[in-house]
């Protein structure tokens, strides 16, 4: 492909091109045996010896003549003189003669002059001296022989020298990706180094003065953030057969980001630049690829991923992956890891793939190709009337519902379990079609059970027990509303909201709920009226929140008890609207002297050491889909719940 | 489990309720985030800060407050005074009050008196001096203004701190398979450390004097042969998750082997012995493993594996598998992969289970559970009558067949796909039964063509263009039978034999066969001649080859012109049973010194670096199955097949 600058947005297909184009493959190495599995082959190995190496005893028996057995049977032995034996790894050390035979184990070297053996269990030794013939009949001897009660023909019991594998066989061909069973066929032929691709070796370059790396400290005053891409695309480079190298941080300056990117150009075979949002990181990115090495293709119509950049630079392949999480994940499955597979030799396993059926209607943007975050949900099988499951082996169809939560949400991330491409000529698609998911990784596999609604500790000590669940704590009257739509198995929904659709109980516990305030409560907090009537910062939970309903509702009691409207008492309580969404967050906030009194639970102040002031107890409640009520994960969840009382 | 001993036969559930009460898990550690991909979380990680940290803007432009927009538009902007400007990973210094708008770029943190912002491309700066409105009206202003061409509302395209994920919330619970998305989260909650389960460590002890590692001499003469075993289950274990590591070769000495085994147990979760038939290293073991450890079982009603151990000694698991490859590699997959797997929380693919259709009837010996290896081919889409296919993506069903080489040959490995499990009462599987087949690796795909026939070079360098072919050299004739009764795909003859069947010839090349003797010609060999009437030791090809039936007919031929018996000639050749099965096997006995003169090809003397007397060429052809002619593998080979005059 010759230099090209695209004014114009490129097309996806432009894109994949641009990056097949571009030589991501690593060479080929030697590697052990031992670290072999997984490889791929670049050439044949052909057999250089024969297996065995040697005519060899397939039993524990005697070698012997087939000719002197002719015409033996039980009743009528032949009987042969035992002129020595033979174990495995054992040089004979005789040689026989007609009426000879050698006592020999399994896998030793037939001696010369042996054409046959026969088992151990067709055989009766005689001692020296004996005068046995095996039937009551007396012969002399002089030495120790053995009766052979069957006849064998010439080659029985034995496997001959290169019966296996004879030497100049092919055994591997070049593209093999060596599995436990090839490299016991190699073994057999004694090699112990192989002549491997090497996996393309991937640098990840990080940007943006505010990215700070997992296990130091961010600063959040000054809008630091962990650096999510860098690891997470490592993650996904590995997975994809290459080898990721993190290269330190460059921050936004532009001499050092320079320093950093030419750098992994000069050690990998594909650079991935992701991280940074700014438009000056992404601009010193472009003018060092456009004046230093080649620019293939600079912006894709494609959404996420529009600013995309696809290059050279020194003897590297080059690509510029979004910023925002899901969104560089997305792009890295969708364009970058097919290029990275086919480079490895590693070919995606089927299970990367999957169909299923979208849970509801998309409308999109049209005129630009869409990557669409989606998570996966399985419908399991249908409850029968009893309460039993119809074939315990169906699994049912699965649903495919959009993550929506926004491409800057690493959560999305986290309930995401694929891509699903959405061509620019689509710009609806309904309910119930079919669709295509490239999973994030062949190793995702659909939740057991997909709930939706509260936060709440108990909750996250019952999903503990269960294998693979995913929760999303939407909040109770969201989770009623979702349950309702037919996506989630379950909703969790705490306090006095009633769900208006038929939904199947699985169980319920209660929480004990109030005001969170500084250990050893310094102010006095007595109840509800010193939030009203004091001058005390507050933090409450978002409107979704069960404990908020549960809130209100006392506010609402408290306002009848004096004969003034409610709304008197809210406008009075100063910080009232600072609504966060998670169960532990308020107590948070007056734990970091943001505030001196927070709704919250029991629990969460027990567990943060926080003094609790108790205004009332509200059940939360799980709340299944009728129709997934038989999937295995929903009663799993239904047994746990009956253990409940016991865990507390 | 008490310790027990079964005198009898114990069934194949006995023996994975023992191995499943050994306890194999290896305990916990702790992996460095980079690490983490595929490893399996032991405790429930919750985020221990908010994310974002910090009210964030998720755009560029200008932060401001949303009550100061209310009303503005495209017509009408509001025009709002620029205090300051604030980019990611800093810190604002600058507080808005009423009227003033703050430059403001994606992801820097909202300054204090903010509560939403606008994106850049809804407003227009106006410069210090400036007095236009936006309208063409002028006022008067001392700094930097900006006019707002939109309204927001508070909160508008500002991700609140928490918003993504709250301090205390939970991340990922116990038991999940970290992948790549997985890491993203927690890099965005600043994890760089996990708990995890360790993988169980599995000591791998071979036993017997006559094995050999790869890499080393072997002496043939002493019945020495490679360790298949060792290297193959651990490739085995490492696919199962667990770790491998190899003790050094103990021998069949019984203290040695009593220390080896004793250091395996005291540093592995689980030791495997495998590697030697000899019944004294199995008798070694058992005393060891009685004396000193707990003995299970000793014995298992299922073919192969009959002699398998269980027990533990010191604090670990102990499973002895058989000796044979193909057995010990069956008999790992079905009782001690699952275990594994289950001990390091890795579940087993869906891909390493397969069904699949019986290719023909399969006899079994009544009372023992057995473990059948078995190969697997694809159907592949049905030819239209024009020579495309029906439906590009249909693959067609999979054939199972059985590979029954002998266990104590690797090849059979090489060729197997996986176990099938025919349970004692079953004594017979007619062709066509549906059976479910467990791979030897989630890896293992199904051939892409599966060929069988005569062994030659340039067929080799065929196939060496084909991915994943799979090539059985059972000879010329077997492979015709084979080709008729339906499993391969194709047949490769050799020489003037003719199917009876129906068949498609996909194309053909010769080769030119004759005498191959030492380099130079010592002996003077001129023709056919000289190996009837001279004193020479001859080495001959097997029956079933192509080039042993056109030898004949050479012979026939000779005898016609001579007016004899072709049974006097043959009789007069020394070494003409000497029947190799490969090949080069032949010109490889000159090259030892074994034998004057042998069959072959010019090819083969070549490439040998030895003298060749032509007797004839004869051709080689490849006849496919003509259900099979529309299978991408076939269809790749005919393409090869045409290109094949440039190759040579």
């Amino acid at each position: 492909m010759d230099r090209k600058e695209f004014r114009d947005l490129a097309s996806p297909e432009t894109a994949r091109e641009a990056i097949e184009s571009l030589s991501l493959e690593g060479g080929i190495e030697r590697v052990p045996l031992e670290d072999a599995r997984g490889r791929v082959l670049v050439a044949r190995l052909d057999a250089e010896l024969d297996v065995p190496g040697f005519d060899r005893a397939s039993m524990d028996g005697y070698a012997l003549r087939a000719r002197d057995t002719f015409g033996a049977d039980e009743a009528d032995p032949a009987r042969l003189a035992v002129v020595g034996e033979v174990h495995a790894g054992e040089e004979p050390d005789v040689a026989l003669e007609a009426g000879d035979a050698v006592e020999i184990s399994t896998g030793a070297v037939m001696p010369s002059g042996a054409d046959a053996m026969v088992p151990v269990e067709r055989t009766d030794r005689v001692e020296r001296g004996s005068t046995a013939d095996g039937n009551g009949g007396a012969v002399s001897d002089d030495g120790d022989a053995v009766l052979i009660r069957t006849s064998v023909a010439p080659g029985d019991n034995v496997m001959f020298a290169g019966a296996d594998v004879a030497a100049g066989e092919r055994a591997l061909g070049p593209g093999t990706r060596i599995t436990p069973r090839d490299v016991g066929l190699l073994s057999a032929i004694g090699v112990d180094e192989v002549p491997v691709r090497s996996r393309p070796t991937v640098g990840i370059v990080s940007t943006g003065d505010e990215l700070v790396r997992p296990g130091e400290d961010v600063d959040s005053a000054r809008g630091e953030i962990y650096d999510v891409n860098s690891y997470t695309i490592a993650a996904g480079v590995e997975d994809a057969g290459g080898e990721a190298v993190l290269y330190p941080h460059a921050g936004d300056d532009q001499d050092e980001m320079e320093r950093v990117l030419r750098e992994a150009a000069s050690e990998c075979d594909l650079v991935l630049s992701s991280g940074s949002t700014s438009a000056s990181a992404v601009d010193v990115i472009y003018r060092v690829i456009e004046e230093q090495g080649e620019l293939l293709l600079h912006g894709v119509g494609v959404k996420p991923g529009k600013p995309m950049l696809v290059g050279r630079l020194e003897e590297s392949a080059y690509v510029g992956l979004p910023g925002y999480p899901v969104s560089a994940m997305m792009v890295f499955r969708t364009f970058v890891a097919p290029a990275l597979r086919e480079a490895a030799g590693v070919p995606e396993p089927e299970t990367a793939t999957v169909s299923g059926e979208l849970a509801r209607e998309v409308r999109s943007e049209q005129g630009r190709h869409r990557l669409l975050p989606v998570g996966l949900v399985e419908r399991g099988p249908t409850p029968t009337a009893d309460g039993g499951r119809k074939g315990a082996d169906e699994t049912g169809e699965t649903l495919v519902y959009p993550v929506d939560k926004g491409s800057g949400a690493t959560t999305s991330l986290a309930h995401a379990d694929g891509v699903v491409e959405v061509p620019a000529e689509t710009d609806y698609l309904e309910a119930g079609a079919s669709l295509s998911v490239s999973l994030f990784s062949p190793d995702v596999r659909p939740p057991s059970i997909l709930g939706v609604g509260e936060d709440d500790p108990t909750l996250n000590r019952l999903l503990d027990r269960l294998t693979n669940p995913r929760y999303l704590s939407v909040g109770s009257r969201p989770g009623l509303r979702r349950l309702r739509e037919g996506t989630p198995d379950i909703a969790v929904v705490a306090g006095p909201l009633e769900p208006d659709g038929e939904v199947v109980e699985l169980g319920d516990w209660e929480r004990e709920w109030g005001l969170v305030t500084r250990a050893g409560n310094p102010d006095d907090i007595d109840g509800l009226a010193d939030l009203v009537d004091r001058d005390l910062g507050f933090v409450n939970r978002t409107t979704d929140s069960g404990l908020r309903t549960s809130l209100e509702r006392a506010l609402a009691t408290l306002a009848d008890d004096r004969g003034v409207d409610t709304h008197d008492l809210v406008d009075a309580i100063d910080g009232f609207d600072v609504a966060l969404r998670a169960h532990e967050s308020p107590a948070r906030r007056v734990i970091a002297g943001e505030a001196d009194v927070a709704i919250g639970l029991a629990d969460t102040a027990d567990r943060l050491d926080l003094a609790f002031v108790p205004l009332g107890t509200q059940s939360v409640r799980v709340l299944a889909n009728p129709d997934r009520t038989a999937k295995a994960g929903v009663c799993d969840l239904e047994s746990a719940l009956v253990e409940l009382p016991e865990m507390r």
